[in-house]
């Protein structure tokens, strides 16, 4: 099935003008001004977000790792895939490997990159890189100070389980449930590269 | 499989202040200081939202409705289920029903929820509620002034395609992908109300 190459300029918006509405400890918010298809303008305020990583880490009895979280936006304990923020200049790899290791003490012996979501396209430009890592060896994580949460373990079945009946939520989380099913019904194959501990 | 129940007193984060950071015209952000579980202090930057909705509309030929949309944030027309905000008071089956009605003109004399999305949990409040709908009725669609998008409709094995090779990467399209896929394999039962048109 190609998908056929679809053309888009219909749709486009311009940039005519920028504006720094709020440059905060952590979020950073612009208002862009665009020209619409039509000619008129409109505004468009959107969070600059340095992209991010989340890891979908398979432990060699079938398990898959993930985390308990409180996230206060939504007031509420979250089960949820490892992920974190890139630091300036990082590879997503890099990345992947320090965040995997820093919250839950795993590193991993297989890596390939499944593909990008992006969590809120209507106002903000994060992307996430979505990892498979297998062949995993436990240590001792590395919280950052201030950082609180439970790293635990399910099966697959487990976890689409929670997906269903409203355990998880989390976006991205979902979105690389979607990923495991397809990857381990053979559906959705992975390019996997080793990389050494 | 019953999921027991999980104690997280030990995660929680307590708000001690609030502070506005931006109301802008379309973007508000607070800024709370809150109590870290181990007595510290933390500021925690989020986005208030009045929560949105999303509609998987299936088609009688078995075909799903998707709309193609330029969004300004990842500078992409995006591949998407149809989605919008809920107006202030509005119930969230009311929303659906407008939002599907005024993007893509159609209709939907049964409906299910299916469940609930949190697209941004480290900084945005949002919750995409998940809805499907059939038997559909088309008719002519009421976009909004200045709302530019696409409507198509396409089979779920060619949007599951897309949601591996790349083409699909918004978050709450690829979470609505994996309702679909596993609503459609028998997985996922929905329980279905009847709407008068």
């Amino acid at each position: 099935m190609p998908t056929p190459p679809v053309d888009t300029r219909h749709l486009v918006e311009h940039q005519t003008r920028r504006e720094e509405l709020l440059k905060g400890q952590f979020l950073h918010v612009l208002r862009d001004t665009v020209r619409l298809p039509d000619g008129s303008e409109a505004g468009r305020e959107f969070i600059v977000h340095p992209g991010a990583v989340m890891v979908i880490a398979l432990l060699d009895d079938g398990q898959v790792v993930l985390e308990r979280q409180y996230r206060y936006p939504v007031q509420r304990a979250m089960v949820e895939f490892p992920a974190g923020k890139l630091d300036a200049g990082e590879p997503s790899l890099v990345c992947a490997q320090r965040e995997l290791l820093e919250e839950t003490g795993y590193r991993a012996k297989q890596w390939a990159l499944a593909g990008r979501l992006h969590p809120a396209i209507s106002y903000a430009t994060e992307t996430i890189d979505i990892w498979f890592a297998r062949k995993l060896v436990a240590g001792e994580r590395q919280l950052d100070a201030g950082e609180f949460l439970d790293v635990f373990s399910a099966t697959p079945d487990q976890l689409l389980h929670w997906c269903f009946d409203g355990t998880v939520t989390d976006g991205k989380t979902l979105s690389g449930a979607l990923w495991l099913q397809n990857f381990l019904a053979g559906q959705w194959p992975l390019e996997w590269q080793t990389q050494g501990l």
